[in-house]
């Protein structure tokens, strides 16, 4: 007889909780069956009854990563570039928990990079972002509150400074505190700003 | 009789012509002695020789990195604003060569954040990364060709967005085409540029 759908609904739960914890302690090059189990108190039998293979593993991190991401609290956005700057901080490492989905967000780019099906969809998030960030910075132009141009460069550049800044800030946290981060920020937003000059 | 000094230094070649060809393919979480042997096409045991652990593997890889990085060509660099631009264009994938760079650089960082001397060692370089270009950006204003403003802040923010495009185009080869990374530098700079309105 099988256990019942309760305590195997339960256990799915406590594995994608021992993947997240390893893979916030190590990261995904950390992330062994052997470290899962050691995580789970269970045997690396009861971690292989769910995956079949480490690439199953990193894609079912990946599938959480996202997940996680997509349910996070964001904060209220008003409209223009209040909203902009909002999203931009929604994705900065400014407090523990989203220092530790960074981590693993930057950690995760290495498996990306050596897998073509991992790396196509890294690729299709980065470009969502941009999508999103370009509807914002039209928002903003239309309110007058930033400068006229392209709007898709516009937010290319602000998703490149704040994946630049993640990067930074995750291996120099002492040096890229939240204050920091947000003067850069405000500093880069103020920038982008100024309309061009007539004369 | 051990073998003459010429014969071990040319092996010594060879390992790290080994490495950097495993790192290139595979990124660092392919780094493994198996993966070294298999491109020497020795045993093990000739890789085992040369490094004590894993850990001694990526602390070489990531000396080799810095080594084949300070040792590239640069372009000739004008005075202020085009020495800057030609600072970041030496940083982005535009080639095969830098390409293949950028991705072992992006790689790395999942070593690199899980392990606290690595962690340091990265956030030196990218720290010495922004004074580079704080000198560039302070040559550049004094010149006229850059609005006024924090010179280190404005510095972080360049680097920000060169690490961010290095992130995308290296996950996103198809959409990050070279002359699209230097269409963003150029609208990048071209709003960096202008000087804050007076009324």
């Amino acid at each position: 007889m099988g256990r019942p759908k309760g305590n195997h609904e339960d256990r799915r739960g406590d594995v994608a909780e021992a993947v997240w914890l390893v893979l916030a302690t190590d990261g995904f090059n950390g992330l062994t069956i052997r470290a899962i189990a050691r995580q789970l108190q269970a045997t690396t039998g009861v971690v292989t009854h769910y995956f079949g293979s480490k690439r199953e593993i990193i894609g079912y991190a990946l599938e959480l990563l996202e997940k996680r991401s997509a349910g996070r609290p964001r904060r209220a956005a008003a409209d223009g570039l209040a909203a902009l700057r909002a999203a931009i901080m929604d994705m900065l490492p400014l407090d523990g928990k989203s220092t530790t989905a960074n981590r693993v967000w930057v950690s995760s780019w290495d498996h990306a990079i050596a897998d073509p099906q991992f790396r196509r969809e890294h690729a299709r998030r980065y470009a969502a972002g941009v999508e999103r960030l370009t509807g914002l910075v039209e928002m903003a132009q239309e309110l007058g509150e930033l400068a006229a141009g392209d709007a898709r460069s516009m937010a290319t550049q602000l998703q490149s400074f704040a994946l630049g800044v993640i990067v930074q800030a995750v291996l120099d946290p002492a040096q890229y505190s939240a204050t920091c981060q947000i003067a850069l920020l405000d500093d880069h937003l103020a920038r982008l700003a100024r309309t061009p000059e007539i004369c």
